[in-house]
């Protein structure tokens, strides 16, 4: 379904070529000013078109707020906003429920919905969707700042290029705002340079590149999360995976640590001053689904995207022959930039929803 | 909370040296007759103590049905399920909640629950809480089974040592039921020969190591799941995260597709005789959190033990200052086999919860 | 919070002073054709001001939708729809937080959200909110009368004065339906005009009556709910009680039931030609949370409108000191009239809900 | 399904005649330590054949506990408790399935489940499963009085005696303890000699009589509940239609509102002290789904014991005849007294899971 949360409650409507899209959130503390001017710039940094290295689509994504604000002051209804879709052409979409792109949701939505499916554009499958989302998430990161948990991600790795990362256990606030405020954001901008080189590459040879991007929560208290399936864990992947083109969620160290022994991925707990920290933390900032107080650590994978610009085989669904296609349209050979702030929104949500009143 | 499912609820209780552990399971049809030799034969294969590379521990873990079952047969009413635990010596753990052991839950656990956390043999969050949760699994694979749908994991990966996997395409039933009369379900006995041998090399370092288990779901319609935070993958990691000692989950490729190309990722439709199949299946299954049809794969990472029988930097939580611990009892260098089971449980109990009715 | 349902969920968003009111209907199976003229006027029946026992208020209810049609069908994508409010004069309410009406939700709301509380108009409390819900009633409505299945609802009683039942285990869907096309729907239309009557009388008397609502839902197949607390009652009464004004929900005979005799109110079994039904239905279709097959028989108390042209005692938040007030605005003397089709929409939509697949 | 609560979850399981009824609570806090002597002394209100005018059954309901306590005190894991059935006799039931008795679940079991639904004793849909939730509500009631809140049920109304109740905007914790210490919990033990006299009567006639039961909670601080569909009423209705043979639930004045005019049903708010109060409370203490801090009234009809020694009429389900039937077994003319403790029960869990943390 569409909804994400338990307490506070984050509904995502909408498809690309429909009148608008939009979100309701429901559970937002009454009296909460939010910076609507933030909250544009951080949707802004998912909004294609806008660098040399992603789509040269424009969105004009101006959220209109319908309710649960009254002079700009949360008022404990739910708040309603949407965003009128500018791009409604009616360009002939139909041929994609009869010939479905590979590795795109046209062909499973059309087994779940039938000839109904709103193909046009990816119809509630579209990448689009995550402006809503992205407006939510923009909320939840000012309410979680004001308990002074700052939520951060960088590019992990894009095209086998890695980031540095900065030290698990140690994370600071500092490192990670600087983060923010980078267009492109990596700790190293010699690998950030060589990732914008990879994706151009792909560009040239139209194609697509995948990559990781990390996110940093510092500043969550220790205890948060339930045991066994009300975990951190559970309750971030399960909010992850809603991200078009996640394959994989891990924690800390991730599958890496599947290659670790024992004894290299312990973290041996340490004092730090009057405070319990550890010496690493391969664990994430988790232990058996609940916060430990150090930075908690998210690794997302992202597919290369699936709308390339080359003749790609697939099937008729009518004759039930193979046959291929060609998909026309915008090129982005690299979503993760974009897919940054989306990931820093829903990690914003969870871990808000999961915060004691 | 300790409750996973939908229209298949599973509740469990225990604690590893409470007087029993146990599950509810609520939404089972009516007039199911399980099989309980299966059952306890599935549950046998996450007991400790049966092989030469596990932890010589023994489980006698004899389930006990209290109510649901009416001449072995479901009624309706919830299955309730206990285990008496045998084990309850008071040997005195109450020293591990004022020093914790490293990647433990002992430190969390004490800062959520505070000093009424029942630490003995790791509480709630022992391994055994997962035995009432195979039990459960035991039963939705026979009701998988019945619908022609087959759950089958392999070891993946141990210390670095890789299977052969089958083609996540064209995997078939055979070559997976053939995984499930394995002690040590790999398709290469050679890796699985050498994943033993790193294992044996561990427990001699008094060290542990760990794995990636890949499971297979065959025979699964195309259409199941929902969009956005209601897809198979969103189901599927939130209950999978509730298995101790998982560090990520991913799907088909998983973390690979971030270091992979669209024109290679892509999967390409190809019609197999009337069906609708693909060439590749790098998505796993899924395709926006529908399933197309295609094997269901899904990757989970599995961390070292933490329970090392070394001397281990700790902290002291009582005089906030630095200590070290050795932690005694049985030394188990590897969880990934006994874990297998456990995996297939709840990627049965997840994929029976979201199958329409 | 602000979301009806499982399945099926809509969730209701607006305040009657905020830009808009809507919701979205997450969960409508596509390729369904809304009539949308029909669900016009089923919203028309719950609309202040059209008749002459009514308030004058005047509102153009028209909804917009922004997603979930193409061409006028759903296609899987949850469904949004916002109307437009015309009156946002800010006309100061905000001494309604100091002197809070009786049997107001002005004091809850302060005690919950504080000075942030959007009191204009009653704020997200309005009986406004039910406009959206009457649209996605509307939509439920058509969906099971493609089933068969038929909602309606009758004005049991107001004021004292009775209406005349049907049989409440023969009820059939001509007289039902003949309910629905009129504007005061009774079954005695002499009861009806006295029912108007005593309206008036307390419009005179600048007072307020009460009422109680009966609904009907004819064609519901046997075996639908689930025990305990999954059953009809749990469900509808949980959703019903979410109408503004409802104190009181019951089943069949309800309240009566409890000072009749096992003898009189047992309802024996009978046969029907093929069909099992029962003599009397005083368990109004529903026996153990289970639908029977029977009619099912939901009656809904409404207190007599709380806002009346007297002036009224209250206390004075700020100062602590007893007070009073009048309230300004229309009088609306009979809420009961309106609330019909909102019983109606409630019904459907848990109904719906509750149906298998 | 058979779970209730969202941060307080009870599990209930178990049939009449299988080999044990119990259930599992998640969500209480750790460090709690229930009195069982005490809830023990509560299980036994309900507990029948204890009194005169009740059931000669002898249930020895000694709930054993398997998990969740350590020492006395709970640890934070879930509680789980069973109480062995010793009465699981097979006397032959398999009839009922064929001809169902009126007015209870097996037809719509039936219906439900098929020919394996457990109909011995009524199967899940027995009263012996409110055992468990008294249980539950025990603990729930415990950790109220911890807070100052206490829960207490009166017999409002038996076969058309009325008891005189307090009044409800200033009933106070002595009268309702007061109520607690009787074993035929009335305020007028005139009013309650004449109960129990018509209730002999019933028996004598070989007939049954319902009745209503009116449960307090003071001491809840104002602004708790959601509005619409999370509010106190939606949550407690919810939770109490899981009673078997409730028929009705209102608020405060109830149905009785419904013929109240609004100069008379207001409730003028007044200073008492330092605190607001209202002169009336026929709201019971709920406006707008959010609590007031005046006393939480919520009414609840019972109807008359569907098992009576007498011969009725009802359908043969395999030939499709009608038939007849005499119910055996003991007869327990009145149920209202022991469903008095099951509504303070649930009452009690509803309230302390809306609680903030």
């Amino acid at each position: 379904m569409n909804t994400l949360g338990n307490k506070l409650k984050v509904t995502i409507f909408g498809q690309s070529h429909a009148a608008a899209i939009g979100c309701v959130i429901d559970g937002l503390p009454a009296g909460f000013a939010p910076d609507m001017d933030r909250a544009a710039a951080f949707m802004a940094r998912r909004a294609p078109g806008q660098n040399a290295w992603s789509t040269p689509r424009k969105e004009s994504d101006t959220p209109e707020i319908l309710s649960g604000l009254v002079e700009g002051r949360t008022c404990g209804a739910p708040v309603a906003m949407v965003i009128r879709n500018s791009d409604q052409r009616s360009r002939d979409y139909s041929g994609l429920k009869r010939t479905p792109r590979p590795s795109h949701a046209d062909y499973t939505a059309v087994m779940k919905y039938g000839d109904d499916y709103d193909v046009r554009g990816g119809g509630q499958f579209s990448g689009r969707l995550t402006a809503p989302l992205c407006f939510a998430g923009a909320l939840a990161l000012q309410l979680l700042e004001q308990r002074g948990i700052t939520v951060a991600a960088h590019i992990s790795r894009i095209a086998g290029v890695t980031d540095a990362p900065p030290d698990f256990a140690t994370a600071g606030r500092e490192e990670l705002e600087a983060l923010l405020r980078k267009p492109f954001p990596v700790f190293s901008d010699e690998a950030g340079m060589q990732m914008r080189m990879a994706i151009e590459a792909a560009r040239m040879d139209c194609d697509s590149v995948g990559g990781v991007i990390r996110c940093f929560a510092v500043g969550l208290p220790a205890g948060i999360g339930e045991p066994m399936f009300g975990g951190v864990e559970n309750r971030l992947a399960a909010a992850l995976f809603g991200i078009p083109a996640v394959r994989g969620v891990s924690f800390g160290a991730g599958f890496a640590a599947a290659g670790m022994r024992g004894s290299e991925h312990n973290d041996p707990f340490v004092m730090d001053g009057d405070r319990v920290s550890a010496r690493t933390n391969h664990a994430g900032g988790v232990l058996g689904g609940i916060t430990s107080g150090l930075p908690l650590v998210v690794n997302v994978a992202i597919k290369p995207t699936a709308s390339i610009p080359r003749r790609q085989d697939t099937v008729d669904l009518q004759t039930k022959e193979n046959t291929s296609l060609v998909i026309h349209g915008r090129h982005d050979p690299c979503i993760v930039p974009r897919a940054v702030p989306v990931v820093e929104a829903v990690t914003a949500l969870t871990a808000l929803d999961m915060m004691p009143e």
